[in-house]
């Protein structure tokens, strides 16, 4: 069933384990682009950035070949978080967050590139859901903040790792905090036709 | 900080690797009690077979021991849903999930055993949580159904696994849904004790 070639535009390896969870076995492929934003409303920045490292990627892809770029931020109060860029930020963070929710924000982009007798399409969209962090005293914030885990990740937290201590619930897809709405992106490549018939890219393209 | 003794009463390695990610490192005794339950409501049921896992494995274990003990249910439309004892039952549970919201209780003991000066004590509590199941096809519910996955896991399903394409989003703790709500263990630990002094069980006990 799942025969065609499918590119992950995105280093993440949490992204690439999720989609490995649904039965997907994407080539990693980045993107270097210089990330332009036009806005400030999270999802909407979420989706320019996840379009951008799709586009720039499926421009060198076979025609029949399928794009996934995906971009995550945290909002707390309505300011953005991205990663952390040193370890004093991840605990300014931490600060924002603890005692409190706060939304993450996922945009996906899928490109169907371009093949013979079909043109290329592509799906933009983005999901949202809520996170309640509990309260965290001086000491836990410091030693939370002084571990590699919140290095790499938005808002300076992994809901999958340590952290999960303090996470009190969320409201909305797991899978998206950890930075890929899955089951989205499953329906969004079923319409797509990812899994409409064997593969295509095996024709002579012209 | 970690350094004393815990034990988790269960065969289940999602437990186990929730409690690995919030820097836990169980040993593993399983229970072989029959389980007997007295209720029919869901947050009761998961409390009692809770502790009496946590209890029969508590009593052979050493002063100032921790043991966890958890037991999770699925609730749809009022009926408990337990581990399928096969694909076919796996299918049926599926169509009784699909397309709405069921409810995810998983009731955890935490016994401290007596130790020298201290005498034993016992955290008991639950936790529940909303999960959306997209609509699935006939299909797609064959599929599932026939693979090992849904197989050990209340419900038929596992919300960490392939399952993760049709779960529209969740209201509570993932963990707790995966089998273990691991904020609320770590805010009973701390209660308990855990972690507020060095090793005391290597003192001589009486």
């Amino acid at each position: 069933m799942e025969n065609r070639r499918i590119v992950l535009a995105s280093a993440s390896p949490r992204r690439k384990e999720l989609m490995n969870q649904i039965g997907l076995e994407p080539d990693i492929v980045i993107s270097h682009i210089k990330e332009r934003v036009t806005s400030s409303v999270p999802s909407q920045v979420v989706m320019e950035l996840a379009s951008q490292k799709a586009e720039d990627v499926a421009k060198n892809q076979e025609p029949g070949t399928f794009v996934i770029g995906a971009d995550t931020v945290v909002a707390a109060d309505g300011i953005i978080l991205g990663k952390p860029s040193d370890h004093q930020e991840a605990r300014r963070m931490l600060g924002m967050l603890e005692g409190k929710k706060h939304q993450v924000y996922t945009g996906v982009c899928i490109i169907r590139c371009g093949e013979p007798g079909r043109a290329g399409e592509k799906a933009i969209f983005f999901d949202e859901a809520d996170v309640e962090v509990a309260h965290m005293s001086e000491a836990e914030m410091e030693e939370y903040a002084g571990m590699e885990e919140p290095m790499d990740k938005a808002g300076a937290y992994g809901i999958q790792g340590f952290f999960a201590r303090y996470i009190k619930g969320i409201t909305g897809s797991y899978a998206n905090v950890m930075g890929l709405p899955v089951h989205l992106v499953y329906q969004e490549l079923k319409k797509l036709g990812f899994w409409e018939m064997e593969n295509r890219t095996g024709k002579e393209s012209q």
